[in-house]
């Protein structure tokens, strides 16, 4: 009676170490979507998956029952060439920003939806939520549309699209079952693969401030997502990419919005750069047919002639934004009452930079959230100019902080020292892409 | 922030397969008693304690926190040395039924605190309530009372003794986690070590009838539980016993009575009257210091002598049953409106019954109940005469089955051919005892 007939079954199977069926695995997704299995049972197959593992197959059975929890976006009305980007999520991680409209200013398409920030990495949404008016809840219809007439879009996941993933990432955030590949696997490409695109970009970050500590860790997931990606026949390439110290500069709101805009506008180097040049290159290649060095060449001009910006300005206006915060940022875009430089102490080289203690300083100064639901201050945050091997001298700015108050300021202070160390010898850089996984044509 | 600071990191580290504190343990199993961790938080954690395990402390800290979840009934106002015996459960398994009111009248005294059957297994409670009047909600006063003043009691456990284990056990049902060692053992031991005992005897079944199916699996259970023991210093031996085919005869509720009563009265042999004897005289060893032997022909006297019918009928009263039933039963107990004599076909030995068949054989005909909550019948059942080994003349009685109409009697007769099978060979039995674990004095 009981077991055999029940979904219990199938977690005594999991359990046992069995490999599910796919009808099976999807029944039970499905089942659990519509309620009709409860979050304790869930609970339990979700620990059962983490600590037996799911075979690619299972991943995908998974990855489809999610997908066929709602409705799909299909984005036909989308003539362009069609690329998505995703990043597991990392400190200073603005790229983003800098690549919907880089692309759509290459004549790409970008429909990007997007998460809220958590714990000590930003989200998209709370960024651009910095500029006055930006609005980011859009129906599908208005995001394809927009995506129609000006190339790109950031928008807010809708309720509808793979509601099944929203329900188990709650879960397994309540039960100590997050830090599963396969299940970051389908719960990342569900949402991806439930989008019309021509490609799928991903960025998985590896390092210290990143959910994956290792580049083999990070390798390892993107190849669980590039062979879902796969098994799709959906084009998708992985990079692997250093989290080990924060990317950009700026972490909070309105600094990370700003620094994107130096980007987008030519006038900012650096790693972030580095990284949107990088993915704009590589769909220019995939999408358009280029050459690597010829894309990666078109993509920087048209930051420094002012496509990119241009883009990036359309798209704020088509969602409600006040463009003019790309001419002039610092005039539209909400600023901290307490700023608060803090000077290097000795001269030598930056040893390294704790990014997720960076992270979570910005937290503590308001900048992100602990717990879902709770809201951001989006004038906050603090920057961190040196990157690992970098020298500095005795006295030099090495951040800036941005804060409500002074008490609050000097907390920052405090922490961000603890999160650098310095040397008086010369340090090698990380590599900014330890590589790809996964082929654009599967 | 999130993991570090609640109960998530509890189940983290199991999940990693870390050995937890007993604090921490104990904290995790007291909040969720107290409705502080939720049911899916409790189902990851017994998934990851299945697939990990816990070590001896582990186990002894939970079920240190589940007794510590209510009250604890120490029975200090009985004087007769008090000895408890507990079955894991099995098909036809009466010796409950025999054996409290055999203890009483050996002078020894059993309070014993019982549940409701559940799919193949019988539960004490369905059976005595057979009898018309009996009553088993006794409050914790009035059970110590009424062992105190004739020896015995059988009741159901009070909602406060031990109330963890019950929101637990129906946690695991509902997960898929009801098969780990230690959780079974946390279970049984937590509700036998809230009450104040001298001695506590265990039998633990093996078998294609029990929860565990071979004797190798029942000594480790039993061995959990015997640790446990010694782990409070209470006096505790188990019996590893055979279920590869029902003990007694008789699977139904008042069939298993008018069985018991058979054997009380000293009419009946068998392994029934076996195995109580078996627990009787290591009672009587134990707690009375009689010799091994000497303790057995006791306890025999006590059957024939009308010792322990006289017991059975003052507990019966005491509980408000009609006590005529232990002279009459067949006058007193509920009987079915259809009987169905199964003949054997051929002549020859029994070579195996499939106890579990038989036991959801007696379910189906409406003796035992599919899930919590579903009433029985007391009337129907069936019983089955010859043991592994009988030897059987074509047209013998081999089964008698008590049912609600003519087809459900069919349908269990054809169950029953199914469940049995039958040789031309002679056959050995197979033994009633594999052997004890654990030692009365730790």
């Amino acid at each position: 009676m009981a077991l055999s007939d029940d979904f219990r079954d199938v977690v005594a199977r999991k359990r046992d170490g069995q490999e599910l069926t796919g009808d099976a695995l999807r029944s039970f997704i499905l089942a659990y979507a519509r309620g009709e299995v409860g979050d304790p049972l869930a609970a339990a197959f979700l620990m059962a998956a983490y600590l037996r593992g799911l075979s690619p197959g299972e991943t995908a059975a998974m990855t489809r029952a999610m997908i066929d929890s709602g409705r799909v976006l299909p984005l036909d009305g989308v003539s362009r060439p069609k690329v998505d980007k995703h990043s597991t999520g990392g400190v200073a991680d603005g790229v983003t920003l800098v690549f919907a409209p880089l692309a759509a200013s290459l004549g790409l398409a970008v429909a990007k939806l997007s998460g809220r920030g958590l714990g000590h990495t930003g989200g998209t949404l709370d960024k651009l939520e910095a500029i006055p008016g930006f609005r980011t809840a859009l129906s599908p219809d208005e995001l394809e549309r927009q995506v129609g007439r000006i190339g790109c879009a950031v928008a807010g996941q809708t309720a509808d699209l793979v509601p099944a993933d929203g329900a188990i990432y709650a879960l397994r955030d309540a039960t100590a079952t997050v830090a599963s590949i396969p299940l970051i696997a389908a719960s990342i490409m569900s949402k991806k693969l439930a989008v019309g695109t021509d490609l799928i970009l991903l960025d998985v970050k590896a390092g210290g401030g990143a959910f994956m500590k290792t580049p083999e860790a990070a390798a390892e997931l993107a190849g669980a997502c590039t062979d879902l990606a796969a098994a799709w026949d959906r084009p998708c390439r992985a990079a692997v990419t250093d989290m080990s110290q924060p990317l950009g500069t700026a972490v909070g709101n309105a600094l990370d919005v700003a620094e994107a805009i130096r980007v987008v506008r030519g006038e900012g180097g650096g790693r972030l750069r580095d990284l949107a040049l990088l993915f704009a290159a590589e769909a220019l290649t995939t999408l358009a047919g280029r050459a690597a060095a010829e894309a990666r060449a078109e993509a920087a001009r048209a930051l420094s002639d002012g496509r990119a910006a241009d883009a990036f300005a359309r798209m704020i206006e088509a969602q409600g934004g006040d463009a003019r915060v790309v001419e002039d940022p610092g005039a539209i875009l909400p600023t901290a009452p307490v700023r608060r430089d803090v000077l290097a102490e000795t001269t030598g080289y930056l040893e390294s930079v704790d990014a997720e203690a960076v992270g979570r300083t910005a937290m503590a100064l308001g900048a992100g959230r602990v717990k879902k639901g709770d809201s951001v201050d989006p004038a906050v945050g603090l920057e961190f100019f040196p990157k690992v091997g970098d020298p500095v001298t005795a006295g030099d700015v090495v951040a800036r902080v941005h804060a409500r108050d002074d008490d609050g300021a000097a907390r920052a202070e405090t922490s961000l020292r603890s999160a650098a160390s310095w040397t008086e010898h010369p340090v090698d850089p990380p590599p900014l892409i330890y590589g790809w996984v996964g082929g654009a044509t599967p």
